[in-house]
This record gives C-alpha cells, sequence and structure tokens, in this order.
C-alpha cells in the first residue's frame, strides 16, 4: 500500500481581538484553519506521533500570535502563522492557513453591528521555496432586476426552459484572487476587488451567468496589475416567475458556473 | 378524548417583488407563513375535509395578492392576507400571518446587495373582534468593548465565573412589540425602534444583559407613545479572553434572558 | 413602565458521559437548557445582581451532577436539576428544564455509532407547588407511499391543488405528552410511545395530515393510561411529483399541522 | 486574458422514487449534481449560448431518466446520466456527476423512518476516452469509548495538552474509494466498505486519527480487490474531559485528518 497524500491541521479556530485606542476601539472577528503536510507518514504507518505537531498547540499558536501588532489584515496574520509553522518545524513542508473575517459595522467608538453574511477570506500556501497569496470572498449576494437575459441556448429533448431577454438574476459569489507581489495594501485592494465585482455585476449587459463571470474576471485582471489570477464561482439563485412581477426564490436546485481566468 | 387545541398552516412560503420605475427598481423580498384557528374539529376527528382551506391554496392567496400596489410593508401585507382569510372562510376564527423581510440593500437603480442576516418581521393576529400587530427583528447581532461589567452576583458551591467590570458583550437580538394604533408609519417607526435599541445597547451603562434589556424596553416604550408592549429577547454571546485582548467567540453554551415590558 | 414576564438561563450545555463496566461501556450525550423565573425584578430595573445565579454557574451545575449514578434518563437528571435549583435558590420560583438526548447505537462493547437524526427530549417544569413531567420527540422523519389521500377539501378562487386518494405522506414530527404519574418506566414508556406514533402513522387509513395526526393522540392516549395530554406538529413535508412514480422532495414552502389533545 | 478552466452545471437536484410491487414498495431518495466541461469558451467570452445546455434541461434530464428499471443505486444512475450527456453532446469533454443518497429504514410494506444523517454517495467522472467510478460516504459519524491514545507528539512553547492513553475518539467521517473495475455488485461493495470502516475504527488499537485512518485504508483495500484507491477525511471531534467520566462535546475548533492511499 502507498500513501499517496496525507495532510493534516485545525479548522473553525475562532478568534476576536480588541485594538484599542483611549477614544476607540477597532474589533476584528476571524475564523482560522491550518493545514500541515510534511514528513508525518510514520504517525499513519506506526503510530508514531513524535513528528506530530498536535492540533491543539497549532490552535494555541493561533492564539499566542494574535495579539502581535503587525496583525492587522488577515492576509498578514496568515503570512506569520505560515513564517511559524514553517521556521520551528524543519519537517512541516507546507502549511495552508485559511482566514474568515467576519465584518462588523462600526456604530459607535465602542460598538458594532453584525455587518452582511459574506466573508473577507485570504489564504496563504507557504511551501519552502514559494509563498503563495491569495485573498478574496465568501458568501457575497448579489442581485439585479435588469439588463441580464438567457437566450439562444440549445433546445433539444429535456428542453422546456422558455428564453427570455429579462430575468432576474442573482448568486452567492465566491472569489479568490491571486496576488503577483508582497506589497499590496491589503485591505485597499480587497476593497477595489469588491467594488469591480459589484459594478461590473450590476452593469454588465448580460447574456447569461457565465458571460457576466467572465466580464468580472476581465475587470479585476484588466485594473488590478497586482492580481494575475481570479477563481470565480457563481451559483445561479433562481427567481422563479410567479405572474407579472412576483417571483419565488429558491434555493434548489441551483445551476453552479464557476471559471478560473488569468493574465 | 378532547381536542384542546388546532392550528394549521403554510409555512416558509417565499416570496419576492419587483416595484418597476422607468429610472429605477425597488425590489423586496419577504418569507411568509399562515397559521389558522376555527371549526375545523371534523377534520381531525373524521377526516371530513369539507371546511380545509388546502395549504396550497393559502400559498396561492400569498402570490395572488403581493402584486397589491397597497404592499409595500410587511404590516401591509400581513393585514391584507388576514382580511382575505377572515372575510372569504367563516369558519376561520383567528388567522396569524408572520412576515419576514430579508433586508437588500440598493446598490445602483437595478441592483442590490444582500443586506446584514437579520430580519425585519411583522407579526398580524387576526381575530373576529380584534387584530394585533406587532412588528419586530429577529437576529439582531450587536457587541460593544467597553461599558459592560458584571459583578455581585450569587457565589457558592457552583460559582467559577470571576467578577468583570469590563467585558465583551454581545447578541443576536429578537424583538417584537405591539402597536397600540393602526395609523403608523410602519417603516418609519420600526427604523425609529431599531435606531432605539443600538444606540440603547451601546451607550448603556450595563451592569449585567439583564440590566441594559431593561434599558432598551424603557427606551421604546418611552419614547414610541405607538408602542404600548415590546417582547425581548436577547442570547448572551460569549467572547471568552484568552488573554489580554484576544478573545475565543463561542456559540455554545450561551445565555439566554427574556422579558416582556409593558406601559 | 411594567415588567410582564421575565425568565433566563443557560441554553446548549452539552454534557456526555462515559458509564463504565470492565466489558462493556454505556454511552450518553445530551443537550440542556435551564430557565428561571422568580424574584429577579431588580435586576434588570436596577442592575442589582444580588440575587443573580450566574447563567456560568448553571452551567457548572449541570456537569457537576451529570455524573450522579441516579441520572440513567433525561426525565430523571432533569428532575435532579429541578429539585437542585429549587431546593438552593429560595428566590427562585419556577425552573424549567430541557434536555435532548443524542441518539447513539452499539457497535461494540465499547463503540458507537450515530442513531437518527431525531432527539428524544424531556421537559421538566418544576414549581414551588407543582412538577409537570413531559417527554417527547423532535424531528423523528417518517414517510409513507400508500393509503394516504387528500379529497374533498374547499375549492375556491385560490384552489389549484388536484384532489388525490395516494399520495406520499411525510413528515418530520415533534410530538410531546405529559405525564401524570411519576412512577413511570422512563425509557420503556418513551418506547411505548414511539412505536404508538410510528405504527399509527404507517398503517392509519389517512384522509389528510390532520386525520392522521388525531389517530395517532387517540392511539396514544387510549393506549398510555400514564400520559393525559399530548402535543403534536407534523410539518407535511411535501413530495411533488413530477411524472408517474418520480417526485420532487422539497422543504419550502411546507404544511405545518398542530394539535393538542387530552383525556 | 486566458481561460484556465470552466465548468458549470446543475447542483441539488432532489429525487425521490417510489418502486412498486403489489405487496410492497421501495423507495429511493437521493440529491444529484451534474458539472460539465467541454467547449463553452464562447459563452463565458462572447455570449454565445448556442453550446450551452441550460442547467434546466440537465435537471428534467436527471428527472426523465430517474424512471429507467435499471437504475436501482446511485452509481447506476451516476453512469445513465453519464452516457446520456457524452451520447447527446458532441461538445462535451467531460461530466461528472456526484450522487448522494438519503437512507430510508423500512418500517412496513409501505412505510419507513429516516435513517441516520449520514449519506452513500458515488461520483461518476465521465470523460471520452475514460470512466471513473467512485463510491463513499459522507457524514458517517462514529465514536468509541476505549483504546484510543494520544502521546509522544511534539512539546514545546505552543504545546499545552497533556498526554493521554485513553480518550474519547469520535469523527463524522468522510470517504471515497475507487473502483478499478464496472463488475461490482455496488450495494454489496458499498455494505462491506462500510463495515470494514466500523469495524476497524471500532477495534483498532490507536495511537492517533492519523493512525486509525490508516488502518482503515489499509484493511479496506487489503480485501476489496476491486478497489484500488481510498480518500479518508476525519474530522476529531472532541470530547473535552470536564471530570471523571463527564465530558463536554464541542464542534469547533475541532482537528481535521486526510489521506490518499492506494494499492
Amino acid at each position: 500500500m502507498k500513501i499517496l497524500e496525507t495532510h493534516y491541521g485545525k479548522s473553525r479556530v475562532r478568534l476576536a481581538r480588541i485594538v484599542r485606542d483611549a477614544n476607540r476601539h477597532d474589533f476584528h472577528e476571524m475564523t482560522v484553519a491550518i493545514d500541515l503536510q510534511g514528513d508525518f507518514d510514520a504517525s499513519y504507518s506506526e503510530g508514531d506521533n513524535s513528528a506530530v505537531v498536535a492540533t491543539d498547540s497549532m490552535k494555541n499558536m493561533v492564539y499566542g500570535l494574535a495579539a502581535d501588532p503587525a496583525v492587522t489584515h488577515p492576509e498578514t496574520f496568515g503570512l506569520l502563522l505560515g513564517q511559524e509553522l514553517l521556521g520551528r518545524y524543519a519537517h512541516v513542508s507546507r502549511a495552508q492557513i485559511e482566514l474568515a473575517e467576519h465584518i462588523w459595522h462600526r456604530h459607535g467608538p465602542f460598538s458594532f453591528t453584525a455587518g452582511p453574511s459574506h466573508r473577507r477570506v485570504a489564504r496563504i500556501d507557504a511551501a519552502r521555496d514559494q509563498v503563495t497569496i491569495e485573498a478574496g470572498v465568501t458568501g457575497f449576494v448579489l442581485l439585479r432586476t435588469a439588463g441580464s437575459a438567457f437566450e439562444g441556448f440549445i433546445r433539444d429533448l429535456w428542453t422546456t426552459l422558455p428564453e427570455t431577454s429579462d430575468r432576474i438574476m442573482a448568486t452567492s459569489f465566491d472569489a479568490t484572487w491571486r496576488y503577483c507581489r508582497e506589497d499590496v495594501s491589503w485591505g485597499t485592494s480587497w476593497h477595489g476587488v469588491m467594488k469591480l465585482i459589484t459594478d461590473t455585476f450590476a452593469e454588465h449587459d448580460s447574456k447569461s451567468v457565465q458571460h457576466t463571470l467572465h466580464a468580472i474576471g476581465e475587470a479585476v485582471l484588466a485594473q488590478c496589475e497586482h492580481v494575475d489570477r481570479i477563481r470565480l464561482v457563481m451559483p445561479n439563485k433562481h427567481y422563479l416567475c410567479v405572474q407579472g412581477d412576483v417571483f419565488c426564490p429558491t434555493d434548489e436546485p441551483h445551476g453552479l458556473i464557476e471559471a478560473t481566468l488569468s493574465r
């Protein structure tokens, strides 16, 4: 028997942090997952734990490094965790860290309301010879009520869907884009890509979800020179017309459109 | 055997509606539940369906009335459904309608992004002799990082929690308030109560969740003369201190504080 | 302003316990919620915590009493918690305890597989003068493919549903029954009621969900003399016919039928 | 800009089917997802839908083929869908079909109760030159109360976890195994692998989750000659010891151990 691949780690480590100023607090909350690859085969085949970093220790590391003053963005925190994991454990060949930031809206100097349900995400893939930094969003829900068509598709034995030149288009967007540089202002860049996604979704003369997905990728790659690849996942959340301007929103079944685009 | 109480209806009827203007669309989405009481005992005891309004017909009624131009708020739509149910079916003694509006933020004239995960709710309890109108919110998540204490509670065999003069207070708020008048501007009123809840939560010098809950109810009843009763449910979403300003957010277990206050 | 009602407590306290024998372990897992009423008004109106039992202390009490050898059923454990709460805190007038047991199937002497997703529940309502003991089930999913009709209901403007003499009937059952005695064998009784529910659902000549719900209540009250009241909640989980014997299961919308029956 | 990869399809198509016999019905329920790759670039870049199979048509295909008498297992149904998709659409290069069967327990000739929450899954990856058939399980929850240790792992700055020679081990298992032949009795094989997983989990002298995962893979590959690869994902669902034999089950954070093993 051969071991083709193994990895292991700790998921759903939840973390919050107050950054205090006399007159005002900042508040950060995120969920972190760590996943390691390396020379761990003996733990699987022999039950030899001498090289095993307990996943409980990974959790402690997340909390221990969370107070570092440099930690202001998920990208920064992920890079710090990657450095610690590769630096401390010589037999770890690759550490993948996923971070999902919960968005809080400021209400007052010390108070906050929960923001939208989408999460800002970052993924750090730290190997010995290369570190890949990706940012993104998960669960970003968008809807438009005009300018979206779906016509000219294959009509055959299985087709009952009418063509339409005017439909509701709605999605719960997942996107991940790769940075080709490390000297990026992480927050500014994230908000910039989010604005391109939102504006393009809203304004594109859409022939299909595929068509709009492509336009979004094109806009991001054209205008963000520090991004060299983007992966887009767009479920088609159907709003079925009942009559006139009254619709029935449905969760299942749903279309699912995915593409990876690069320069 | 006695039938002490029965009711039945249709839940999770999902509905969206576009209100079109040449230059701009409004978009409304809500989930509706209808629940009827009345002279239905024979359907239970004898299987006699002659008085049964099929729940599928209730669903059709929701979609059929949704295009009414008067329908601009959940309170209005619930009242319309109540009138139709009591007006059409003489053996129905009471119709309860719950409506939960999904909050969309306008992005452009024809485009929207999903708002926060809380829902604006309305509950219409329409009996032959009286109609009760309640509005509220479910899942309204609030957090503050200063001005919240919990001290002086009972210390005994079961107590390990340290007293604290400074903790994170966070909740996922459910509130329902009853209107004592029908000539209310539903939208303005809802936003007014929400602002009182948010501001009081943020600014109250809090000795406990109970204390702040009471202050919120007091503020709403003092300042909204068209509201005569309010029910407040505040889970205490604990953020456990790990060290310094680093915390672990937890979902379970959680405290749960509830009160009903009236003039 | 008047305080009409308050209560507070701790929810989602998760608990597991091994009962060891040399040759075999028993394993119990449940989720507990405690809710107190009593003389707590000053904590709300004044922020005076001197009478407050911290919800964290309630959690400690659950774990502290969980090892009691008498605790073998949720009913027993709930009664024990109720006694401790009323006995220790003279200002508590009423303690309500909800317990939901996770069902594990034995695989070997020390190993288990997760059972069905329904939970065995118990609710203890302990006041100074009276203790009410209820048992029940939540999320009990049942389906039958023959012997279920729905005909003869009202046909009017809102009706499109065809009558049918043969449909799939499916539900996710919630039931709670009240015991009129305390000398009940809790486990045997629970399994007995569950068998009556399951058999009656399967074999009743059903004219509607209402009709079958009533038949189930009748069977339980007729055959279990230690039960004097039962509340039944049956969502109608629709399986929409696509063609012939092929169906589309749906979660929303769904019918919802409820009744409380007594001797 | 380059399109590196695209795929699209329909997810969460829910399906039920009665197979009738005079004296008894069989009942099957599953959720299906279809995902296509092929010559679709113009739909993305140009909005040219002439090659697009509407995802609504895929849904119709699922329902249209579901009544085929040959369809008795998810593997069979997935293969049928793959043949139809590749056979009818010459520009489709690859069709991936995922099927998740909901497990119902027979109660009577025409009645059923919901089984455990895990699902039997099958994945058909149908390309022009090769078809890969995988079967598996998702969400299979297992627990053991003896014979599980975790000792000898790295102790350093981040370590606080005590070593233990006796702990609760619990997991919610995902497994997928690849068949190297098509002449397999799908149902018998699935139940055989499930028994190996369950027995090995229960009986293995476990030094860690990794160790037991490896033992499970070894057992399956050794005893199922028609399986040539298996992927195993085992979250470590922690039961934290409170005192003695009383534990607190937790959902987050959790360990996550994964491996792919082959002959």
